[in-house]
C-alpha cells in the first residue's frame, strides 16, 4: 500500500464469499466510484466457479461509465492464499445453502412459530448460528495466522455471532460488522421530517442519531436534524401513519416480500418511547411471539410479509442470470451508489475522510448496562487507523427487558457453539422470545431442525 | 432499649398489619422463645378489631408453656402512633382483600394464563404491586418522619417491590425483606444428602449455600455440607426423583394446594445446572408460560397445584376461628419454632449472636451483573448494628436471560407505580414471561384486572 | 434562531467574562470568519467598562478585512439579562484578580513548593478552585433559571472544577469545557512525523489521537496519521530531542515564560510509554514535586519556566493598551484563525459540519476505570444537537497511579467547595503531589494562602 | 480426611517455610488446642535443619499441657513432596535473608527515606516484592500440579503481592492471605469503648467492623458493639489520647521497637474520618513521606520507632536459642492462644463453625471502586467449603486518593515481577508515597538496592 498525492495505491482486499450474492457487485461498484483508492481484490469462495465469474465481472466494472479507479481481481483457491498480504478482509458468505435456510425458516411453522427472516434470532437464527460458528472459527484462524493486522469487515448474518466468533478465536483482530438496517431508519426520520414540517427531505447522513442495542434490534435514543429534536416529529409522524406508511409505493413494492409498512416500528415507539432501527421484519422476530408473528394473518395485519425461502431461490436464479449477462456482455455493469458504508469506512481508516457510522463490535463499555464482551451495535468514529466506539449510554430502562434477554441469549449460543454443545444451545432456544411452545415440543422442533441441517453440524453430533 | 446482663430490655417493635394472618402468632411465639430480649409490641392494622384480638392473643403467649420472656402488646390507632419510638418495624400486610386477589389470580385464566400463586410476578403480581406501592409509600414516609433509625423488616409480597418502594421513598431506611422460600431448598439439600449418602440428615442451617437472584426466583450457585460439595449429590437426587419427590407425604399433603413435588426444580436443574431456590409454585411463574403453566393439566403433570383463592378464603375462616378460640380460651397458644429468621435477625442486630441468612435489599454491587439499586436476594451477614450483603458473584450466564428480564421488569413496575402510570406498567405486563397473549388481548386483560381492583387504584385512574 | 439557505441567523450568545483577556477578541475573530452563522453576543462582565469596550471592539471586527458575517454586540448589566434567550453561553472569567493569583503561585515558594502555572492543581490550583466554585454556582443557577436549554462552553480554569460545579448545581446542563492544550501535542506529533519521515508536516487535525485523562493532564494512548502508527515515530523523535526540542525558536521564544522544550513530555514518554498531552508547564504540576519542580534550577534544567504573576500583570497592560488602540482606531482588528474549536463546535451543534475534538465533561463511563461523575477529558463527537463522548478505554495501568490520584483529589475539592469546608479541602491539599511539606507546614501554608485571598472566600470563613 | 462424631481426622497440612520464625510454634499451639481436628503436618523449608527441628518441637506440643488433639509432623525434602495430598497449604516464608532486609530497610536512609518496617510498601517493600514473586510462582505451580483443590493460607509479606502471584499463576487456586493487624485495631476499639463508657472491655471479636482497603492499609468504615455506634466513642478516645495512648505500658513496652502509641492512627482519623486498621508503623509507610517518616526525630514525635534490622537479627538469635531449648527439653512448650484466626478458618472450611474475619483475596467486586483482580482486604465469611467476601462498599471518597494509588502501584509491581522487568518496577518505585527524591536520585537508590539483593534477583538481571 502506498500513498501518493492524496491517493492510496496497491491496497489489497481479500473478499471471502460473495459467490452467489449481489453484495459483491455492489462493492465493485463502490470501489471504482472512489477515485482515491485502488489495488487488488483477492476473491475466495467455496464455489470456485462463482468466484471466477466475479473476477470477470469485476474487471468489467473497471471500465463502466463513471469508474474513477482501477481494481485488479484475482481468484484464489485457498483461504490462506486469499488472505496473503491483505490490508482489508471482507466476509460475506452464505452459511449453508437455501436447503438449510428452508429448514431454518419453515420447519418452526409446523409448531406455530412464524419467522419473517429467520437468519438472526429465533429458531432459524439459532440453528444458522450453530453452523456458522465453526466456519468463522476457520476464517479467524486464517486471519490470525496470515494477516493479523488486516481490518476485517463482516457482512454475514447472524452478524452478532459472526463478529463474536472472530474475537473469541483471535481477540486482537481488528474486526467490525456492518449492517445497513439503521440507515433505513435514518432515512425514515428524514422522511418524517419532510412530511411533518413540509421542509425538504434531508439526506440520511444529516440525521444525527444515537444508537444502542444489538444488530437488527438496534434502538435510536436521540435524533436531531440541525437544531431540531426529531422525537416529537417522529411521534406525530408515527401517529399519522399508524395504519402503515406506504407513501410512494407502487404495485411492485406492495408485492415485495421484503417490504414493510413501519407499523411494527410505530407500534414499538408508541409503547416504549424509543425508535427501533431496523426493518419491521427483523424487529418482529426479537419480540415475544404473540406480538407480531403469531400467525400469517397477524403478520399481514402488522403490514409485513413472511419471506418464503422459495422466493430467495427464485431471486438467486435472477442473479445468476444477471451474472451470465454480465459475463457474456449482454448486460453492462452500471455504477450506482449502494448506500453501504464499507468503502467509506476503508477510506476513513486510511485517513481519507472521517466517518461516523454504526458498527457491531464487542462491548468495551460503550453500552454500560450490557455485558462486557458481548457484541453490540452503536455508533463508532472511523479515522486514520482506528475505529473508536462512541459512548452510547445505557439501554433505556423501558426497552432493557427486551434487549438484555437477547444479548444474553447470544452469549449462550456463542458458548454452545464454541463447545459444539447442542444441549447448551437448547437453553438459548427455549429462552428465545419466538419459542412459545412447551419444552417438550421445543425439544422436538430443535432436534428436527438440527437433523435437517446436519450436513453442516457434524462436529456437534460426534 | 437497655442492655443488662447479656439481655436487652424495653425493645420497641412496631408491627404493621398482621391482623388477618398467621404470621403474627408465629412472631409472638418466636419472641417469647428468646430469653434475652423483651419489650413492647405496638400493633397497627387497618382492621382495628383484628389488632385488638392480636393484642389479647399476644398476652396469652407470654404465659404459654416454655415462654422465656415477656412482651407487652399495645394497639395503636394510627400508623405514626405505632411507629413512635420503634427500634424495629415489622411489615406484614395484605394489600387489598381476597376479592382483589381473586381477580389477580383468576381473571387471567380467561385468557389462558394460569398462575400458581399470583402475588409476586405475572399478571397478578404486577397488579398487586400497583396497589401495594402507594401503601408502602405511606409506611416509608411514616418511618422517615417518626423512627428513621429503626430497623425495618418486610414480609409482605410482592417482596421486591415492597422493599424497592421503601428505599425509593426513604433511601436511608434500614430495611430488608425476609422470605423463607430459600430455607425450604436448604432443607431439600439436607434431605438429598441423607438420601444419597445414607448419612443422617443435617439441619438446614448446616447447608452452606451461595444464593443469587430475586425473591422467589433465587438460585443456589454453590452448596456444601462439611467438606462435601452438594452439587453432585443433588444431581443424583434430582435424577432419582425426577418424577417427583413425595417421600413422607401422607394423603393430607397430597391434597394440599400448597404442596409440590420438586419436579419443576429438578427440571430447571437438569437444564440450567443451578438450583432454583423457592417452591415450584413460585418458580413456575417466572418461566415462559408454556413451560410449566400452560394449562391446569400441565400444572398437575409438573406435580404442583394452582392455588385457588377460594381456598385462601376458607383457610382464613379457619384462622379466624382459631383466633376466636385463642381469645375465648378454648385454644391454648403453644410455642413452636416457626423456622423464620426474623427474631434471630433482630437479636443479631442487637449483638446477641451473628447470623448469615438470605435477605432482600437493593443491589449495591453484591450481584455485579444486575442493575445497581434493583432489589435482589443474596446472603447477608447480620451482626451488631449492621446487615452486610455477602458478595454473591454474577448471576451465571446460563440463567441470566431468565433472571435479568425479571429484574428489569420489576424496575419498570417500580417506576410506573411511583408515577401512577398504568401505561408504563403495561410495558412490564406485556414483557412478563407468563403473558403469552397478543398485545390486544393483553391490553384487554390488563384493564379488566385494573377495573376489578380499582378500589385500590384510585390514584392511577385520575 | 432561524435556518435559511444553509445559514443560521439570529443566534444568541451570552459571553460571561472576557473583560480583561484576549479570549474575547479571538472569539470575535472566529465568529466573523464563519459565513454561515450570525446573531447577537450579549456581553456580561463584573468589569462593566471592559464589557463596554469589548462591545465597541466587537462591532469593529464586523468590518475587518475578511469578515464574512455580522454580529451585534450588547452589554448587559446583569447575568440574568445576559443569559436571556441564549442559545450558547460562553464562560471565560478570571476568578479573583492577579493579587489572588500572586498568592496562589508565589506563597508556596516560601515553603519550597514551585508551580509553573498555579491555576489548575497544586496549592495554587486548589485555592483558586475554592474561590471559583461559588462563582460557578451563581452562573449555573442563572443558566438553570434563564436558559436551561442553552449549550454552555467553559474556558475558565480550573477547568475540571468549573465544569464539575456547573453539573453539580444543574445536572441537566448541556455544558462542556474546552481547552487547546491537546491541540499543541497533536501539532507536535505532526512535527515529529515530518521530522522523522522527511515528509511534509500534516495539519494537527489530521493527527488522529485517542485521549484519556483530566484537563491539563490528558494522555494520548494511540496516534495515527493516515495508516501510520505515530508511536514508533514519536519514540524516535523524543529520543532525538531528549535535550529539548527548540527547532524554529528565535530569541523571543527563548525568553518567553510560557515556552517549554518538551523535555518533561519526552521524559514522561520514555518512562510511561504514553504521550502526555499538555504543555510541560502544566504536566510538571501533576507529578510528584521532586520530579520536575523541586527548585527554579531544576525547572530550567527541564527546559521550562516558572511563570511569575508579575509577567501576567505586565502582559495585561499590553492588552489594555491594545484595547484602547482598538477603540480609538489606532489599531485595526485583523482576522486570524485562533486555532480554537469553539466556533466549530457551535457550528457542529447547529448541524453545520461534524467535528471530533477533545472536551471536558462528566464521566458517564467513557473512561471505565475513573469514577463516574468526575469531570474527565476525552474526545467527543459534535453533531446536530449532541456532544457524544467517544469511548476512550481505561487509563492505562502504567499511568493510572498518576492520574487517578488527581481525579480523586478534584472530587474532594468539589465536595469541600460545595460545603464551604476548608478542612475538607485541606485533605486534598496534603494529598497533592506538589505538597511535599510536613502536615504542620502544609497547614501553615494552606491558611496563609486562604488568608491572602480571603476577600473571595467569605462564605468559607463564616 | 474423614469425619467422625463431629470431628475431622487425617487432615493433611503442608507447611511451607516456618523454619526461622515463631509462626510455626504458634500454629502448633493452635492446632493442638482444637479438639475436633487432627492429622499430619508436612514441613518443608529451604533450611532443612530448621524444618527437622520444627518436627521435633511439633511432636512435643502434642504432649503439652492442655493439648486436645494429636498431629504427626513429617519433614519433606521437596516442595512437591510436602504438597502431596494436602488439604491445606500454609505459606510463611522469609523471602531472602536479613542481609537483603537490611538493604531494603536501611539503604533508602542514605537518601533521606525512612521506613518503619520496609516489608510491604515503600522502597523496601517493592524490592522485597521483586524477589518474592518468583518464589511464589514456584509455590503456585507446585500447588497447581500437586494439590489443586487444597486451601492455601498465606502469611508471608508482602501479603498483597504474594496472594496476587498465587492467583496470577493459578487462577483457580483457593488461596487467601491472613493478617492480624486489623485485630489489633478491633482490640483498640474495645479499649476505647471501655475507656469512654466505663463499661467492661468487650472481646475484640465482639467489635463488629466493616473493613476496606489493602493489607496493612486497611480502613474501618463502620464499627458497632451491641447496638452502639463506636465512631463517636472512638472520636472522643482519639481526642483524649491524641498525645499517645500508652495505658498499661511498662518500661519494656516503651523500649520495644515494635510498639507504637496510636498517634498516627488518631491523626489519620482526625483528618479523614475513618479508622486506619493496622499498626502505626505500617500505616505511616503508606502516607506521603513528609507526614510521619520525614526523619527519625519525626518518627519519635509521632510515637513510634524505626525498626532496625539489627534488632531482628538479635531477635532471631533468641528464637534459635528457644528452639534449641525446646529440642533439648530445657524449655517446655506451653499452649497459648495466639489470637490468629488460621485454625478457626480451617475449621470453618471443614464445617466446624462459621467465622467472619478479614482476608486478602482478589477483588471480584467486593470493593466496587478498586480495580477488579487487585488483591484487597475485606471481611469474608468462612463456612463449609467456601470463603465468601463480604461486600464492603466503596473506599470512601476522603481516603480514596491515599488507597487507590497504592493499589495501582501494587498492580504495576505485579506486572513488572511477572515480566522480570526492572524498569517497569521503577515506575511504581517513583510513584511510591515514600519516594520523595528526584528521579535521578530515585534511580540511583533503586539500582543500589537491586545490586545489594542481586543474589535473589538473577532472572531480572539477565
Amino acid at each position: 500500500m502506498t500513498y501518493e498525492n492524496g491517493k492510496v495505491k496497491d491496497i489489497k482486499i481479500a473478499y471471502i464469499g460473495g459467490g452467489s450474492r449481489g453484495w459483491a457487485w455492489g462493492l465493485m461498484s463502490d470501489l471504482v466510484s472512489a477515485e482515491d483508492i485502488s489495488g487488488t481484490v483477492n476473491l475466495y469462495d467455496i464455489d470456485l466457479a462463482a468466484a471466477k465469474n466475479n473476477a470477470v465481472i469485476g474487471e468489467k466494472f473497471n471500465s463502466a461509465e463513471g469508474a474513477k479507479s482501477h481494481w485488479t481481481y484475482r481468484v484464489l483457491e485457498t483461504l490462506d492464499g486469499a488472505l496473503e498480504g491483505a490490508d482489508f478482509v471482507i466476509i460475506s458468505i452464505l452459511p449453508g445453502t437455501f436447503e438449510e435456510m428452508k429448514s431454518d425458516v419453515h420447519t418452526p411453522e409446523k409448531y406455530g412459530i412464524y419467522q419473517s427472516v429467520g437468519d438472526t434470532t429465533g429458531p432459524g437464527g439459532i440453528i444458522r448460528a450453530l453452523r456458522t460458528i465453526p466456519m468463522f472459527e476457520v476464517i479467524a484462524e486464517g486471519i490470525k495466522n496470515v494477516c493479523p493486522d488486516a481490518w476485517v469487515i463482516n457482512y454475514t448474518n447472524p452478524m452478532t455471532l459472526c463478529v463474536k466468533t472472530l474475537y473469541r478465536v483471535f481477540p486482537q483482530i481488528k474486526a467490525f460488522g456492518c449492517c445497513h438496517e439503521v440507515f433505513g431508519t435514518q432515512n425514515l426520520l428524514a422522511e418524517a421530517y419532510a412530511s411533518i414540517t413540509g421542509e425538504e427531505k434531508p439526506s440520511r447522513q444529516e440525521i444525527n442519531i444515537n444508537v444502542v442495542g444489538i444488530n437488527h434490534f438496534t434502538w435510536i435514543t436521540s435524533a436531531y436534524y440541525k437544531n431540531t429534536d426529531l422525537f416529537p416529529i417522529y411521534r406525530e409522524f408515527a401517529e399519522k401513519y399508524k395504519d402503515g406508511y406506504t407513501v410512494g409505493w407502487d404495485e411492485k413494492k406492495f408485492n415485495n416480500v421484503f417490504a414493510y409498512t413501519q407499523k411494527v416500528k410505530f407500534d414499538l415507539f408508541s409503547r416504549f418511547g424509543y425508535i427501533a432501527a431496523a426493518g419491521d421484519r427483523h424487529l418482529a422476530e426479537f419480540c415475544p411471539g404473540k406480538w407480531y408473528l403469531s400467525s400469517p394473518e397477524s403478520v399481514r395485519e402488522w403490514g409485513f410479509w413472511l419471506t418464503p425461502v422459495s422466493w430467495r431461490v427464485d431471486d438467486l436464479k435472477n442473479r445468476l442470470a444477471k451474472s451470465a449477462g454480465y459475463i457474456d456482455g449482454t448486460i453492462t455493469p452500471t455504477i450506482k451508489n449502494t448506500g453501504e458504508d464499507g468503502v467509506k469506512q476503508m477510506r476513513a481508516l486510511l485517513g481519507l475522510g472521517n466517518l461516523k457510522t454504526n458498527v457491531n463490535i464487542p462491548n468495551y463499555g460503550q453500552i454500560p448496562n450490557l455485558p462486557l464482551g458481548a457484541v453490540v451495535e452503536t455508533n463508532a468514529f472511523f479515522s486514520s487507523g482506528t475505529v473508536s466506539p462512541i459512548f452510547s449510554y445505557d439501554v433505556p430502562k423501558e426497552i432493557y427487558p427486551l434487549v438484555s434477554r437477547i444479548v444474553s441469549e447470544q452469549e449462550i449460543i456463542s458458548d454452545a457453539g464454541a463447545k459444539r454443545d447442542l444441549e447448551a444451545a437448547f437453553l438459548a432456544f427455549i429462552c428465545d422470545p419466538l419459542v412459545t411452545t412447551s419444552i417438550a415440543d421445543s425439544r422436538k422442533l430443535f432436534y428436527e431442525m438440527i437433523g435437517n441441517t446436519k450436513k453442516y453440524l457434524g462436529e456437534y453430533l460426534k
